[in-house]
């Protein structure tokens, strides 16, 4: 059954392979009039590219994209906009590998129980590569948004690494290969990357996305509450085991006097929050607080290191992966959080806009 | 917006507010000639029911549900199934204090931000009184997956206690107030409970929910994928804040080599994972192992200590949650977030016999 | 597969049986602060009500609505709005001879093909009945419309016997028990149905629904056009068979030069259209022009002549159709069209107003 | 808000001007393991190209079709299926006229006041050049149906020009240019048109989609009918205005006895339609027998003879076609309308399924 569209007011469906001709996407429900080019979207996917650092996969593909539709004279036009970008780094190579084989902790052996057949080639559909997509359409939602509503993100844990919160500097995030927010750590994490990426090994993460500027009233209760729907947009990223809101699990070992955020009026004469334990959101509507947001990417299963598995024929076997891999997938898992995040702000907007909220 | 419904192939629809005259549900979707009844779901809701132990509100209903539609001769017929619960405990008192300040940590305050206008009684439609009926239909839909497939749920923390996951005993679940599979935890936790009801405070936990027997092959990627499916649905709950599938957070702090369900080929001649860090899940599709989610649940805000709030004229104020209140809401959820992985699992396993599957 | 909703901001769920305890529906996605009580709702459901001329079928049932949810002090709330009408009249009888055969002209063996059970007494969840609900969530689509937005329907065709339309006079339809504009033909049609009556036969009819007041820019092509969902919309209602937009099939017999409405600038500066063969929707958008579209009903097969059918044992049989029926079944579907003219308005107004536009 | 997708299990969604770089579908929910290729596609949208006689339009454009995703090694693989035709007849003219002139019958105007901004060139995204893209995913749709279930259309109606329907001869369609099943009947419209043609006038027209082979139990009451969701499908193909299922408008002036369809036990006792008034859709479920579907075309509001309009400055002027125009767009309508009907059998033969239905 359908299943590649994500939104209800702002939604967008995308479709392609890692190494199909092209991969895309088509948002539809986009407002008119919004000034809008390649150039608003590319600084974004640029951002979450492959090769960058020695950190991430080798592969190198300048990721151009195109707008083919709903754009005229500079100006989104309220229908669909088409956005392509062709795949130019299809190496040919022998597949011959893992097309017979299945690789632990990836997709291979799922598609191929649901369908009975799969694009072995890089993965094809299941393959990290689809999130550049994300990236594009979330840089229309941002453009959406607009710019009082800012959303960032930042790796906050890697493998068993975290960060000391209180050196959290945003400056800093674009300042190291890991979009760290803590330049010290930042420092660590990078020779130990190279230690596991010489290992052939691979770590996790953790990554916290914040978006400022959030207006109340976001959110749809009871089942398309914002928070739900972050935590649905947040999960269909590859390789993400868990999200969490606010204080997230954390919140569980606290006691009621100290989890709920207790308010006072403000200088403005507004309620206003003494914290923020709930992460911006309450009964699945926004608070106008920071929302944030935090998901977990498991250590990429595409390493060096030789695993068992099985074969097509039935045959017990091993496999280790050859050539380019990521040894964090979690980095470039960052961008890919902002996006979702503004897309699902961006459905939320209109969709309060349509109830009459002034938002 | 309309956002009250949750499913798609098989969709339920709740409404009704905390002291209206009745709560409800739709289910639409339920395939036909499936043997049903009240004795069916009654059981479920006896289980979430409020009043059975020292260890959760007092408030003390019924919950009689009763089936308006859908059933022929003790049969789905495939038209829409509408439940109805009465609410019988509207026990009329002064709703002064309620009515014109907002509790921190609930959701008065954005309701009134968003709509302008909030049904104060009891917490109106933000009440969790509305997981009724997620647990009625959370009934139908264990009906739908067959005996097949089995969703339970066990509490797993509550507040900074967890388990002896050594010890888990499945059977002792139903043995003491809490769900809890570890019976010794059990007892240490009604003692460490009963002292945060008298102190008026409250306690978090999370809550595991594991579904065996599931097919392999359910799950629509890359948007509809099962996990992020099931971190949307355990995400609706009330005071849930964070939602995780197999390692989950943990799985962030792994090596590659370690997360990897590595696989052979089993005495019967199958596909067989050697673990499941996953959870059961692998690109959004089933594995065919345990499907394992879990879900954190903050402590709940109505505490008997007075908490800095406002109210509705603009003024500084405190507040403090008088009579029935769960010092472990987390409790409750635990029926709860079983009947959501049940309408989780039941849709998607409609939507994959959509497809042509033999699941 | 769930189908028993329609539309998308502004979204209703209908459910019930002819002869269960109660049919009902959610109402999702109204906007908050609209005075709304069983007043608002109570008279349309009077106009659709059988029994009140020897023109319809004599069942006589109060149809008393009850509001169950979503509104509070008088207002809603922006959460579901459930109503319900309980079922009186369900004379207990022997319904042996339709539970054993099918009824030709009805939806008895195709919801025994597709189920393979049914509900057979009163048509189940096929019968009329089940419109009232339409007529009541039509009433709330009015409150959102406001009264600037009128929806008005009338019969236009009984049988072989159309209308004057130089005659048209919108206060004669509420002046005859037919909806007829023209006061001469619902003089001569009550004759004319009085015989069919006697005959034990039914007559087909038209019905035009006419919403004024509608703001330009209502519609989202390309594929939710307000044309396409207008006729999605009344092609729902039992026995209709046609559906048409402004000039609708005869303008297939027109030439360009005749069907095209020219544009002129109006005494206000605005743009004027000089006719409205286009019944006022272009490109699957409004106009600002009057909104006209007609349905075709056919006649009732409840018909007390005997015609040949089936059995459920596999046997040729015959069948007619015992007691109460309606012989223009197209009568008590005006007030049925209005409403899901108003439904189809009210969710576009809402969609247009979520992407920006000031309606 | 989006608007751009049709379907719910098998769903197409479009984007695309008619003389920007490209148009393209995506097609979402095929099952896998379906052979496809370019020229499964190509012939149904050879049959709908311009430019093949001098009955239509002369933009020439190859319309060569790509699947960009979904497809591998000659089979779908159940992910999205990305199809696109580049747009290569975008001859550089002045737009100067129809970017500040409203053509009448045309959605300039209300494309204009809905979104403030409109793609002037080729009438943008309300072209029919869109309707490419419904024929390629319909040459999908077809291969999801199988070979069992056939769809084909007819011109029945070219202006005030019906058919003698005794002669309806299906092999004759292909063998005039405007897909009339009566030979004779089309060489007395073939000089007709060119007459129009010469007076630079234009013909509006009705076409029958005729579905034989669809299984009984297509159709998911109460609002997603079978013959709902066709109507809604056919009215969002551009300039229709009306459509009718079986007798459709006819039945409105028939009698009971003469509409209803009876049933006798046929040769392999089975039940057996003795008619099919009904066009094959009772209840809104298939009953097994031909679907039949009608739709009416109004006559291309693009026409040589000055029109009364008005400009973007608030003045009155005129406006006159100029160039290529399709005297009868309805000719082209055809291959149009069995693709949409193709669509939504398709989608509702995969809902059947999911309900358990072996269809």
């Amino acid at each position: 059954m359908a299943g590649n569209s994500f939104g209800t007011a702002f939604r967008f469906t995308t479709w392609g392979e890692s190494h199909g001709p092209a991969i895309g996407c088509v948002v539809d429900g986009c407002p008119p009039r919004i000034p809008l080019s390649e150039a608003d979207i590319q600084p974004f996917l640029d951002r979450r590219r492959p090769g960058q650092s020695r950190h991430t996969t080798q592969r190198r593909e300048p990721d151009r994209i195109r707008i083919l539709s709903g754009v005229f004279e500079g100006q989104t036009t309220g229908t669909p906009i088409a956005l392509v970008i062709e795949n130019q780094d299809q190496r040919s190579k022998d597949y011959g590998e893992i097309a017979a084989k299945f690789r632990p902790g990836h997709a291979d052996i799922t598609y191929w129980q649901k369908y009975g057949i799969r694009d072995y080639r890089g993965g094809g559909r299941s393959s990290a590569r689809e999130t550049a997509m994300r990236v594009a359409a979330g840089a229309i939602a941002r453009k959406v948004l607009g710019s009082a509503i800012r959303v960032r993100g930042a790796l906050v844990r890697m493998g068993p690494h975290g960060i000391n919160r209180a050196a959290w500097d945003w400056d800093a995030v674009d300042g190291n290969p890991f979009f760290c927010p803590d330049a010290t750590a930042a420092d660590r994490w990078a020779a130990e990357l190279d230690a596991i990426r010489k290992a052939g090994s691979s770590l996790g993460a953790v990554i916290e996305i914040v978006a400022t500027g959030v207006p109340a009233g976001l959110g749809e209760p009871i089942y398309d509450k914002l928070d739900s729907d972050l935590a649905r947009a947040l999960m269909t990223i590859n390789a993400v085991k868990g999200v969490e809101i606010g204080d997230g699990f954390a919140a569980a070992t606290l006691r009621g006097e100290d989890n709920a955020d207790e308010l006072r009026i403000g200088a403005d004469g507004q309620p206003e929050f003494l914290a923020n334990h709930a992460g911006g959101v309450l009964g699945g509507i926004s608070t106008g607080q920071d929302v944030v947001a935090r998901f977990a990417v498991k250590p990429t299963s595409s390493i060096l290191t030789p695993r068992q598995t099985v074969d097509l024929d039935g045959n017990d076997t091993d496999i280790r992966t050859k050539g380019r891999h990521d040894p964090c997938v979690g980095i470039r898992a960052v961008p890919v959080g902002e996006a979702m995040v503004a897309l699902v702000l961006a459905d939320h907007l209109l969709r309060a806009r349509g109830l009459g909220q002034t938002v």
